[in-house]
């Protein structure tokens, strides 16, 4: 049995199974669902395992399922549909995961979590920019191959930064540039100029603009129809020589393509964590662009988060299981 | 002629040499020494070779010279001494550099750069937490072979980072820790605790008490007959399972040994970027701790840190030749 289920002898409370999830989260979930002890058994699987065939089994007798890394569309759907009252999904963007429209018509609840990687996902943009400014990486792998000779670095301070979407993330982001200095510029259109300020940000009208100033860009955009492919090549024309350019957000914000063409310009550097394609296929060019730096979708993987976002699926399923509402995606 | 001059004609000026630098010093120095436009001479060798016998050929007609990264001591000092009238040291601890002692004995100036690197060195700090924390070398090294699983973070915001120091540097640290949103304790036998509070710290009164408080270690003292191994194996012994050691001071500030035995016991992760001997020996014991990020003395070394030493040094060498005094060493 490569299961574990909470209070199993009590088959009156409804069932919520985690059929995947990535080893780290196992203690910060347990913990979290200790609020659901005589509301529902939880039953978790601890290994990462996103076949359909497998959730499928794993989720036969479910009656809500937490959706960590897998997508519920298509056949999959509809076979947990017969059965599954309440989707909660480990992440914000839940409609690339999940056909809403179908779960609607299904009468099936979906929640999603927000806001838990705000810190974690800022800290992380700023851990890409210091392997493109400093390169310790690339650094303590030359020290251990006799090579004391060390990379050249760049400054933050007084630095320009910019700022593609000014959410939870992109705030943060802000907040810890003041810290070290550095100059904010945002573009998004959801914040006017006053509120930029307040908030120690100059607000920029295009995003070819926001480029044309910033030494350091990063984006910080939720993916949906109005930001599908927003940043454009002529944008990503105006970055300036020797600047950095982060994503941390998703690629499909960037018109296809796009970025790995600017990039082989070989004249600024980049720092990319998602992609087009995930896992990275073997063959795609951002792996022969020069001067970047590829992480595998892991800004938002730190124990803060992890805690975080235990606590609001917890907090989801026990609203679901009172008839009462908490992050419901509608 | 492997060198560039300044005003050749001009032999009635007093001779500056620089013998010696990084390739990335010679833009910020030649606009740095403008100032000294029919005030002296600049003759600039632009490689970085800290042979004892080229030093003294490339400054045997030299009034004033300026030491990056080599030693005046001993035969050189002596021969040195003959016609040099001042040295200017790219850097702050001249102690360990230049024989002082000497130098008043011969009566040349000698003249320091200060808090040049105090944003650089507290940035390159957060660069080396990073590489610990979120381990982004390690994860581009990973996906380049193939491994798309990705490494699991820690967050910053909410830790405790301890200060061993707390001049320029350690205060610059503590600005862009509350950035992070983090807790902030040091230890300093200059900085009284209301002193400590104004910038948002809260003062210690022991290292081990502050090893034993945080989830990060950082020393930011200068090495002078006090800080010498004022950081003992007992102190080493109070960090926390799980904390991070951080030095980009100096390594002698440590009892010799202690950090590698401490590091052994592998129940803590370490970035260093300073060394006993340097370059790093190959058989050095840190080469071989678990969970150690190493870089070669590189902390200091980005764009602001070199234009600001440069107009130091270039104010120094003004000054001396107009009779007046700027950052001298008594």
């Amino acid at each position: 049995m490569n299961y574990r289920e909470t209070q199993p002898e009590r088959t009156d409370l409804p069932l919520v199974v985690i059929p995947s999830m990535f080893a780290a989260m196992a203690q910060p979930l347990a913990t979290g669902m200790r609020i659901l002890r005589n509301v529902a058994r939880v039953r978790t699987y601890h290994d990462f395992n996103i076949e359909p065939e497998t959730i499928l089994e794993r989720c036969k007798d479910a009656d809500i399922v937490v959706v960590i890394g897998f997508h519920v569309t298509g056949d999959l759907l509809e076979r947990l549909g017969s059965h599954v009252r309440c989707f909660v999904f480990g992440g914000t963007g839940v409609a690339n995961f999940i056909d809403l429209k179908r779960t609607r018509e299904l009468g099936i609840r979906v929640c999603n979590t927000v806001h838990y990687g705000d810190e974690t996902v800022a800290e992380y943009t700023f851990a890409l920019i210091f392997e493109l400014a400093r390169s310790v990486g690339a650094m303590d792998r030359g020290i251990r191959e006799g090579n004391w000779s060390g990379l050249e670095g760049t400054s933050l301070k007084d630095k320009t930064i910019g700022l593609i979407g000014f959410g939870g993330i992109g705030q943060t982001v802000a907040r810890i540039a003041y810290g070290f200095g550095m100059h904010t510029l945002v573009w998004n259109s959801h914040v006017n100029a006053a509120t930029a300020r307040s908030l120690g940000a100059t607000r920029i009208e295009s995003i070819g603009e926001l480029m044309a100033h910033s030494d350091i860009v990063s984006v910080h955009l939720p993916l949906n129809d109005e930001t599908r492919a927003v940043i454009t090549a002529d944008d990503l024309d105006q970055l300036k020589s020797g600047s950095y350019f982060i994503n941390t957000a998703r690629a499909e914000v960037i018109e296809p393509g796009a970025l790995a063409a600017r990039l082989d310009r070989g004249d600024i550097k980049a720092a990319i964590d998602v992609y087009d394609k995930e896992p990275l296929p073997a063959d795609d060019p951002l792996r022969s662009t020069p001067h970047t730096v590829l992480t595998p979708h892991v800004a938002w993987r730190a124990d803060d988060a992890y805690r975080d976002l235990s606590r609001q699926m917890a907090r989801s399923i026990l609203a679901f299981c009172n008839g009462e509402r908490f992050n419901v995606v509608e």
